[in-house]
């Protein structure tokens, strides 16, 4: 470990899996951990108290929206991420790359960084790994992300040895960069879905004295099936004794062949993002809300799941919120829904301390895969 | 009180002031009180467990819109409107004629009822005072409302003599319709703004058998100083042994105006709507989270306020939350806006309890204005 005050010790192993404590000045996160996603300082619907009562306490806040609204500084003095939006535990925030690349308007890349404009005013902005972590110190985050390039899924492999290349030199600079005190750093391994190049990165990035190694560039268009299957070969081969982080991922299915894989963090936009479109995690598979047979259905979304949701609405006043477009639909199916992405890895752990996670994986596999409920979009989409 | 399971119990006067314990076969509920609005059973972004944090124990729920979606008897057949919507406590119905007035098309209006078209599916539908009874013993309400005609704000005296004549006609349809167990029932009172053809109706609806009796027609146009003027006159002449409602009010200031004069129940979107418009109600006047003062104000919306949004975020963050568009928002806001209601009715029977009724009024009445954050369009809404 690298950072005075980051700790992350190895407590129990099956096979692949592992659970770990990881420590920050701020809180103890158990590990396999998912991460809600707090794009602007917010989990979508959630008070802070709501996203602690899943079990999690460790964040993630995306540092370009921060950055552009209400920026940077003015959440340095209002006391930082934590305190702006009244979460008292642990927050990792990425780099501010992604959106660039994603969501910013002519945008140029060059060796040193990204020109683009803000989305929302159009104003020009340069994003360069010394930006990225001086923004990122001034939200505060407990754990800092290096500045990366993710290629698109599709590119060539010259393009993505090329990013693979601006990736290293850049996860040297962000090294260099000054950081908040205490704030944990953790370094990013490319190479799309070349097995080759991703081990090559992987010793690039390992042999530097990151805090954490994360996996990027998964689950932005590859086959699910290739991703599990790198993943699965990726996962055994990174540091043991660091945490190891699949970004952007996934599905119920996805955590839990990476959690045997051995990956110990996850963050989703799809637990928050789906339950806004009606469609519920379950223990049984996906349940969506939109369906008619709905309408008087008096049972709870899931009677497997001990949420306030669960225990106090049905699904048939559920539906009518989503129906009526109601805000308290895609609410309490946010709060449902990080319960169940919470208990799954709670339960992943315990089962991990019991030596008997291969069962555990397999049997809810298969228990939510007979229940699912898929039109034939849900069923490319999961199964492509 | 003419319904088995409705009392009303006088407690404390205070001029003409009064505080009084409603019981329900639900729920007691201390009045003055103020009802948050669930027009399609839930009271926009919050749960039944935060409504009645806010010391709410008696809410609004729209017959109009419940009966066109999900239906009345899809309502019965999961067991009412309480346990549809999980509120344990006590609901009122409106009669669903304000509804059929405002947003229904191509409406024909007869002695009988009311034919219109469904805003959602453009289905022909019939409104007649049985149908409106039914449709409330359907929902289960603790309270339903008579059907009533209610004219446009300006109308002519003919109108306003004929919809009263027809509102008479058919509050004795609506008693003589069949109920709810312990159902109770109120008479409405129309009128527009003259005061001897609202007294004359007082006369006919209070000779009624109604366990409640309710001003309509107002906060439809008419300005807010002839509208508190004419309250001030009706409110003392209603019947002193049953609560006197007023509906659709109001603001603070109206709510402190009317109950001076007498007046029990409110309701009134205004808190929940104007939440979702970024507008805060403190005891120190209206804060506008849109404004650019709050951009780095690290202060709660209300230092004097202990709900839990003024106990854990910033006017900052809250304005971050508006421009970000954000769900957590109006969410919070709103559970603020109601907190604040429920605390201006239950300091306003404290006052009354204590013979200082008048004092609480003009104070609480003269702190708010000083403080009001308005532009000219709130002004000349708040004033005209």
């Amino acid at each position: 470990m690298h950072t005075a005050g980051f700790r992350f010790e190895v407590s129990a192993r099956d096979g692949a899996a592992r659970t770990a404590l990881l420590t920050t000045t701020r809180a103890v996160v158990e590990t396999p951990a998912f991460m809600p996603v707090g794009t602007q300082a917010t989990v979508k619907s959630q008070t802070p108290e709501e996203v602690a009562r899943t079990g999690a306490r460790l964040i993630l806040a995306n540092t370009y929206h921060l950055w552009l609204r209400p920026g940077a500084e003015t959440v340095a003095r209002l006391g930082g991420v934590h305190r702006f939006m009244g979460w008292p535990h642990a927050v990792l925030t990425d780099s501010g790359g992604y959106q660039v690349f994603s969501l910013a308007q002519l945008r140029t890349l060059d060796d040193d960084g990204a020109t683009f404009r803000s989305h929302l005013d159009g104003s020009l902005r340069r994003l360069t790994p010394e930006e990225s972590i001086r923004v990122q110190a001034l939200l505060g985050s407990d754990i800092a992300m290096v500045l990366d390039e993710c290629p698109p899924g599709r590119a060539e492999r010259a393009v993505i040895e090329r990013a693979m290349a601006r990736t290293t030199a850049w996860a040297k600079r962000c090294l260099a960069a000054e950081r908040a005190p205490g704030q944990a750093l953790f370094g990013i391994v490319q190479g799309a879905t070349h097995i080759d190049l991703r081990l090559a990165h992987l010793d690039a990035i390992a042999a530097m004295p990151f805090d954490g190694v994360a996996l990027g560039g998964f689950s932005v268009g590859e086959p699910i099936a290739e991703m599990q299957s790198l993943v699965g070969e990726i996962a055994p081969k990174m540091p043991a004794d660091r945490p190891r982080y699949l970004m952007g991922v996934g599905t119920p299915y996805d955590l839990l062949a990476a959690i045997g894989a051995g990956i110990d963090l996850f963050d989703c936009v799809l637990p928050t993002r789906n339950a806004r479109n009606g469609q519920a995690l379950t223990w049984t598979g996906r349940v969506n809300l939109k369906q008619a047979r709905h309408k008087e259905d008096a049972a709870p979304l899931d009677p497997r799941c001990d949420c306030s949701v669960c225990t106090t609405h049905s699904r048939s006043y559920l539906r009518h919120l989503f129906n009526a477009r109601e805000m308290l639909g895609p609410r309490l199916v946010t709060e449902h829904n990080l319960h169940f992405y919470g208990a799954l890895v709670a339960r992943a752990r315990e089962a991990i301390r019991a030596g008997s996670y291969a069962a555990y994986a397999r049997e809810t596999t298969e228990r939510m895969r007979a229940g699912d409920e898929v039109g034939p979009k849900d069923r490319a989409t999961a199964e492509d």
